[in-house]
Formats: C-alpha cells, structure tokens, sequence
C-alpha cells in the first residue's frame, strides 16, 4: 500500500486555549491528572477545544500463526477459528467489554487456518490460511504483506466515527509481537518474550530461542521487511489501518502487547502517528512496559489484564468519554461564582 | 450511633465456586487481571456467583473545618458552599461523571459555614457552621460526632441500590484526613500531609506542623476519640455512612485521601469492613498511596487524580460493570467449543 503521510498534530496556539480551557474549570489547576491530558490530547487531533466522541469502533483481526509449529504457545492453533465463532456469537471478554460501552465491533479473517464460509458478521480478508513458519522462512511474502496493509486501511476508512480501536486474536501472536519487538527495538529477546497465554517458565524459554534465532537468521531492519518476517497477517492488517485512521485525524485506541507491536512498526514508517494514540492499557503481558516506554506512553489503565482481543481499549473508552465530557460540560469559575485560589 | 457488627464475607465454598466459574469463561486463566478479583469480591458480598449492580449511588458530604483558620489552604473557605451549589447546579467534575456513568448523586450539607436555605436537592443534615479549629480544641464535641456519624448511618440506609460511593467538599479537609491519619497508622506526619487542593512546598511544611502539634495535643487513640478531634462533619458522616452500608453489605467504592481517612476510622472499629471495599483509585495526594498500603488496598485506577467529591469512585464504575458483567455474559469453554490449554 502507499504509505499516507501522517503529520504532527502540534499547534501551539490551540495547545494553549485547550490548557486554559482546562484550567478555567472548576477544580484545582491539574487535578484531573491523566483525564487532562486526554482531553488535551484529543482536542488537539479533533483541532478543536470542544471535542466530541462520535461512533467509537474496534476492528478485530484474527489470523494464524504458523511458528506455532515451533510449540511456542499454550493453546492449541484451532482456539484461533474457535474464538472467532465466539465473536461472532457475542461470548467472547470483548463482545461483554464492547456492548457494555457502546462499542462498535467488527469482526475480521485476516488469515485463520479454517474455512468460515459465509457467514455474518465476519468480514472475509483471508490472505492465506495463517503465516509460514518463520522459523524456517519469512512469514509473509512482501505482497502478502502489503495486500494486508491495503485491506486494513480500507477497512479503517470505511468505518464511521472518530476514534477508533484495534484487537487481535491469533493463537502465536504474543511470539510474532515479541520478534517484532526484538527486531525494531533491539531490546534483548529476553526483555520482549513473555507467557503469553500461558506458558511455563520453560516454555518461555523455548519461546525466546525462536524468537532470537528467527531474528538473527532474518537479518532484518527495514519495517515493512521485518514485518513480512514476522508479522502476523492481523499485524499487517492493523498496521495499515493504524496508518489510515491516523491519515483521517481518527483517536486511535492502542491495547496491549500484539496492538502496540503493530504500532511499533507504524511508527518507524510514520512517527508523528504517535500524536494520534491513546495508550489504553498496560498489559501484564512480559515486554509491553518496556515497549510501551520505548513509544514514550503512560497507559490509562493498569489493571493486570493480558488477555487480548482489544479489550483494554475498550475497558478505557469511558475515560476518553470522561475527558471529553469534563471539557465540554465542567462550569468554569466564572460561571459558577466560584472563588480562584489564595493570592 | 449504635456501631453495627460487620461480618467478613470470608465464604471458602462460594470463593471456590467463584474462582471456578472465572476459569471456566473463555480467556487463559487470571487474564482478566484486576477486573477478576472485582468479581470474587463483588460476588462474596452478594453472597452469589451471579453478582449484579444495582443502581450504584454516591453521596456527597460538605463541610467546612475550623482548622483553615491556621491558613493550611490554597482556597478560601468559601469556596465550599460556592462548590456545593455548583454540585447543585450540575457543573462540577463529579455531576459530569455520574450523568455519565449512571450513578445517582445525593448532595448532603454536613456542616457548611453558610446557609442555603431550603433548596431543591440538597440534603440538610447540618451539624454546625463548620468544626471548630482543632489547632485549639477538639474539631467536635462526642456528641456532634456521634450525631454526625448516625445522619450518615440513616443516609446510606435510606438509599436504595447495592453499590455505595462517597465523596467530600470541604476546604481544608486534606489537613483533618492528614491528621486522622497520623493519629490512627503512627506514620510520621511529613508521609501523611501533601499539597491538598495546591500548596507550596512552604504551605506543606506550614500544614505538617499544624498536623504534628495537634495530633501531639489532643493526645487520643480511640477511634471515636480520634474522629471527634479532627474529623470534619462530613467525615464523621461517612463512617457512618460507610459503617451501615456494610452492614446492609453492599459494595462500598472508596475514593481518594479524605475517603480513606474515613475507612481508617470505621475499619479500627470493624475490621471486616474492609471485605466490602473497592478501592476506586489511587490519589496524587501525597499519603494516599501509603493510606492505600495501611489498609492492603489496591487501587482499580491510578490516573493521577486529586480533586475529591468522588469522582475516583464514578470514574472506577465502569469496571465493576465490566467485573460483573464478563462473569455474567461470558461463554465458557464449554459453551462454546473452544478447546482448553495443551496437556
């Protein structure tokens, strides 16, 4: 895909009437802490003092892994088909955490091993059934790569409303993140392989060898080629989207450890994206502290949770809502005769 | 008042039960982090596996505190009554996230130094125009004490639903909570004295000395004692608030500082009160976090906020809704075919 040109939301002049918006509340200059810098920050992407939150949505991607080959998860590959039905059937956390906060869902075959058929409510944009073994070879092809980019930027722009929220579900993905990671942020392996969904402290261990000898045997620094490396197809479709969704001035809602690897990547193409994102959650996943310091994020929430699926993006919706809402409905000191501070 | 008993929730066959309907929804095992540990302790108060929340209600209690004379505040004192009728009029922080999430708000007059007059939505409960400067004197005689504490006994009693927030106005509340709590955790006074609603470094050290001399002063241990020496009306009202509540078990969300200095009080009187806490947020206020600490409490959110009123407690709402709700509305493993971690 063309890669949109992202640019800097920074603007002083509007950065200033949004601080004394703020300040002019009333409360003690500050005290709504995190509150105020997203609605601060939200302000300046909506280039307004009076921003809105219209139609909030989150796309979820599923796709298969095949470095699952190297034992490196929990679960077994078919948990991936298997979840996607539980979308579909409004069981799964983040079907609850979505109608719960008027979320809208989408629900998309990025590249899962299993033939769905037609079925509604799943958008089909299967690029193949899951990844290659990156083990042995690159996961995608640069085509594949660039036809799941494409897909998750149509997707993005043809959703409506303003802020939008990426989940993931694919059975290897926290592996895939991990050499991502590794590969764009030099951390060592052991600082970006965690548990994932689950596994034992030996497991961890075998996952870090796959991950670090992956790397090496790849030997690759450009984004879009480490991404064919080791990507996931519902990374490469989210890292398009991001791109578009930033492109149309969209709030992006970043989760956890897979969404934010996506990020990662998005960000070495087009760095002012970072302007566009609110940190949803840090997960408990070992690795997104250390990647979320390495983008510059203070997470809204930090409430344990490592579950996926976007839903910390979702589970932090209120506070936007929040922010939104302090901005637009507070009274001001003025207009509620209320004394400022002591001189 | 009366201090009713408050029985623990302790239950070893329903926690069970709990912690095996967790497991059993479709998510790797404690993936749900903090918003699993809401639902156990939500569904050990309701005595059920099948918790809900029923019209969650927060009361705000005002009043005003002699102690302001020793110039411990960034505010006047007026700017209790003016913040009372803006609660009144529905343009303060706490007004904006209670429309928003759902929560009923009560506004009470514990002890404001001001006379409102018959006024549509606000609840008369004035013990005085405001404590006396416990500088000099006890903040309250027993009796003002015990009269406070049993308006907020019959408050909380009154009020329907199953879920019970508190919040405070008062201008120099901070310094009598700072004071609670240095009497009642034997912490040094310089851990429990902070910036308030935005001292400077001066003010701190000018309040910390206030808070030392009286604490050495009045020279009481016992709870009540210790409440009438430097609690505020409002105070004094939540501990009963927060005492029949428990009692009536429902779920008691605890906010910031002020809040907790209450919960200190009503918990050295009973303990098992602690059992049907949620911890909403952990304050900017210098002290709460190791308030928080005192009591073994972990915050659901930590957003840098200080201003009071509550807000912490509506702005964690959403996720007693998200606890109850995946516990509810989730399928599980079985429900939906979807197959388990590997052997």
């Amino acid at each position: 895909m063309m890669i949109p040109q992202i640019f800097s939301t920074h603007d002083e002049v509007l950065a200033g009437a949004l601080v004394a918006a703020i300040n002019n509340k009333t409360k003690p200059p500050g005290s709504l802490g995190m509150l105020e810098d997203l609605a601060r920050r939200i302000g300046l992407i909506q280039q307004t003092t009076q921003p809105r939150i219209v139609e909030p949505a989150l796309i979820v991607f599923a796709g298969d892994h095949g470095v699952t080959a190297e034992g490196i998860s929990a679960y077994p590959q078919s948990v991936t088909w298997q979840m996607v039905e539980n979308f579909l059937a409004g069981g799964a956390a983040i079907n609850v955490f979505a109608r719960q906060n008027n979320c809208r869902l989408h629900i998309v075959d990025a590249g899962v091993n299993h033939d769905f058929g037609k079925r509604d409510g799943l958008l089909d944009r299967k690029i193949a059934h899951g990844t290659r073994n990156f083990a042995d070879e690159a996961a995608m092809t640069a085509e594949q790569c660039a036809q799941a980019m494409q897909h998750g930027a149509d997707l993005a722009g043809s959703i409506a409303g303003n802020v939008l929220g990426f989940g993931e579900m694919g059975i290897g993905n926290t592996t895939a993140a991990a050499a991502l990671m590794h590969a764009i942020t030099q951390l060592p392996a052991a600082e970006c392989v965690g548990a994932g969904t689950g596994l034992s402290s030996e497991g961890i261990r075998h996952k870090e060898t796959v991950v670090q000898a992956a790397v090496v045997r790849h030997a690759v620094s450009a984004p879009l080629d480490v991404l064919a490396a080791f990507g996931g197809f519902e990374i490469a479709m989210i890292v398009g989207a991001m791109l578009k969704a930033a492109e149309q001035r969209k709030v992006l809602m970043i989760d956890g450890f897979i969404i934010s690897s996506a990020l990662l990547v998005a960000a070495k193409l087009q760095p002012a994206i970072l302007d566009y994102c609110v940190f949803a959650h840090c997960s408990d996943e070992h690795g997104h502290r250390q990647m979320l310091a390495h983008l510059g994020a203070r997470p809204v929430l930090q409430m344990g949770l490592r579950l996926g699926e976007g839903t910390g993006s979702v589970l932090a919706l209120p506070m936007l809502h929040a922010a939104v809402n302090f901005l637009l409905e507070m009274a001001t000191f003025d207009s509620a005769n209320v004394s400022g501070q002591n001189a």
